[in-house]
């Protein structure tokens, strides 16, 4: 599919210089929103307002979403009031507001004076929750039906109102007080009979999250019951808005991110990375790398302690590296394993006796192996003493285990005490490893080389 | 949500004891089959099959769906065939398909004995799907129109069929030869008139994906233009299944799964910890500790080749471990932001120099910093001499630059020619930037120190 874009990319490219619009129009209506993004995403400033003029209204507010917000607020300065209206008219309520968290005060002011009263509340009343919150990723246009309809009544309404709903696969059912009260599926009402009552068919075992619900809580609700939406309430059980499935898959994508970067000791950004300017980049990345570097001086402050037993067998420090490196890898394989766990709910804080077993397991049988393979090596490669080979591989099991150990179970004591278990990953789980496995390197030669 | 059911959990546990079995069945009809099978794997072997017995039959089905393979392998060897056949004929064909693949051969035969003709065909024909491909994870349950049919015969069609269909939320539209032709939303049927053709009114411009091609691939596709399915066609064009959202979340997260074990040296396993056994979970991991601890030993044999400079400045060693675990750090901040890019699509090869520029300048701010409260340290709170912490700055600074520069390299390199990016994460860029940046550290040292 990729290879088809581009070739599209230097077609349509030269189509713009050569200004053949009506040819250009005919391509563009072909393609769907998010190509067309990318796309006009690599335009100069000057022919993207004017490619974008040829999209057809709905296109064009769908490619609008998808576009990010340099292009978008590039296309709103060069908007006509009623040119900027038309495109707002089409947005659906929570890309509007996506849209406006992204722009600047003087961008959202013309965007908000040019929506309509009603769809200008709605906007600000999201705007209102808590980011990552349900309330702030949720939409207000689902479809709502009575109890009392009956199922023609309740298709006649869909195909009122049908056509400025996020989604009508699933519809909600309220009472007057606007209490949710059940929930009946498109498919339902299409497969019921006319004249049966809404509220006789519906199903009243309803999964729905508060406005306050953490989004990945939401993402992993409509994950785990395969939801196409899931209603959000406010603290009275009133129906305020759903939240649809393809927002809980970004949701879900973006904690992976975020995930991934905290356990590679970054703050995550929102933001792409080539989007991402150097400063930025910059920001998110030497706080913890001063942090790392001045808690790695603590393995340094235990070398300068063992000096004069490094000075009389410097030969110990060829295996330091090896040394600090497997139990940098062993800590981060139970780390990110467990980390991840946590993350898919697969593993939850009362089983950490249960993790720690085996764990320990694991950590002796690896301990073992590596410890084997390397006193082979020390003795027919390395030619090392019989002592030293055994002091390394002593202090190579006891690091495996260690480091195994307190891999699984600080990103579970992290999570307990209400802090983010990714934060707890291989870059802390390495420095504090390092330092135990040097102190024990150091301790078990002394003992057993009379240093 | 998740207090609720520990509550509920005691409570059927006794109930159990105490053989309510009326209340039993009350208190789980109300429940999510999702819910009811993690309370479910929790029982023992005796308890399950009775409450098993208790549930519904759509409701059992869709239990049996979630639970995990064990206890589905537990259920179907107590099941008589009559209630094997049962379950069989409610679950939808991807589902059977993903049960048949996990159980052993001798289940899958009564498996396949209880189940019909046609659905064995089925079942048999996605078996034969490469792994992992389209073909594997489709299901063959969708509705199909002709373009001639009007809107009433299609939703005379739907409600006559739509009962067995996985979803009918978009139809798809193909010609007598089963080409695909188009597709229709049932939210477009709907707001349509009964006497409008479908052919007259579906999207011709249909996304779709071929049999062959990759579930993280299909997944993404589902992602980046919204869709709650897409179609699947084999090589002549032919609609043969479809691939639903529900399932594209789960392969998003299992692949999101994959690259984070990857990135931390462990083989991907499809299990959950928890189910997984020791000895699986140490064949995942020892491998890579084994081919790190290996690698490793070549910055041991640069350390070896600068005995003597060591011997005559031990202090050095003291910021060997400081020295690996920045750059370490530096190396896996840039290749974990660039293979997740990679997997997000956010960065192609084409941007190799784009990403090499911001990194160099990246990490020549991080490098300089980094070298600055270093010496700052080194100097007032170590108190080395000045031409010690110099040697010492400096290849922090080169090592954080390399670290960099081989971090994001490497993954974008690795990609191009065929491997996985993933794999090539912060274990593999540590090994190679230990030994780059120790001698570098030894290069220095002997040429500022005359050793």
């Amino acid at each position: 599919m990729n290879e088809k874009r581009y070739d599209l990319e230097s077609t349509i490219l030269s189509l713009v210089e050569s200004k053949r619009y009506a040819s250009l129009r005919d391509i563009l209506t072909t393609m769907n929103a998010a190509d067309i993004a990318v796309l006009f995403e690599e335009l100069n400033a000057e022919a993207l307002p004017l490619l974008f003029r040829l999209l057809p209204k709905e296109l064009a507010a769908e490619t609008f979403v998808e576009m990010d917000s340099d292009a978008q607020q590039l296309l709103i300065t060069g908007f006509s009031d009623s040119e900027l209206k038309e495109v707002i008219d089409e947005l659906y309520i929570d890309d509007a507001v996506d849209i406006v968290e992204e722009m600047p005060a003087n961008v959202v002011k013309r965007i908000l004076m040019q929506a309509d009263a009603e769809t200008r509340k709605q906007i600000n009343e999201i705007l209102k929750y808590p980011e990552d919150s349900a309330g702030s990723i949720m939409t207000t246009e689902f479809v709502e039906l009575r109890p009392h309809f009956t199922v023609a009544d309740a298709i006649k309404s869909i195909r009122r109102t049908g056509i400025d709903k996020e989604t009508i696969n699933t519809c909600y059912i309220t009472e007057p007080d606007r209490k949710l009260c059940g929930q009946i599926s498109i498919r339902a009402l299409i497969l019921a009979d006319e004249d049966e009552r809404v509220g006789d068919i519906m199903n009243t075992n309803v999964i729905s999250v508060s406005t306050l619900t953490d989004q990945e809580t939401v993402a992993q609700s409509l994950q785990k019951y395969d939801l196409l939406s899931v209603p959000v309430v406010d603290g009275e059980g009133r129906l305020v808005g759903i939240v649809t499935v393809d927002d809980a898959i970004d949701v879900l994508q973006e904690e992976a991110t975020e995930d991934i970067e905290k356990m590679a000791a970054i703050t995550p950004s929102d933001k792409p990375y080539l989007k991402t300017g150097v400063l930025s980049l910059y920001v998110h990345r030497i706080p913890w790398l001063l942090l790392l570097m001045i808690s790695a001086t603590f393995t340094g402050i235990i070398i300068m302690n063992f000096e004069s037993a490094l000075a009389a067998q410097v030969a110990l420090t060829a295996f330091i590296p090896m040394l600090m490196d497997t139990g940098g890898n062993s800590g981060s394989q139970s780390s990110v394993t467990v980390i991840r766990g946590l993350a898919l709910q697969e593993i939850r804080f009362r089983d950490i006796f249960r993790v720690i077993w085996k764990e320990l397991r694991v950590s002796l049988l690896c301990g073992i192996t590596l410890a084997a393979a390397n006193f082979l090596k020390l003795m027919y490669l390395d030619k090392v003493g019989v002592q030293i080979a055994f002091v390394v591989c002593l202090t190579l099991v006891i690091t495996v285990i260690v480091a195994k150990l307190i891999g699984c179970t600080l990103p579970m004591l992290a999570k307990k005490i209400g802090f983010d278990p990714a934060v707890m990953a291989s870059p802390f789980i390495t420095t504090l490893v390092d330092a135990i496995s040097l102190f024990t390197y150091f301790q078990v030669a002394t003992a057993m080389l009379g240093l």
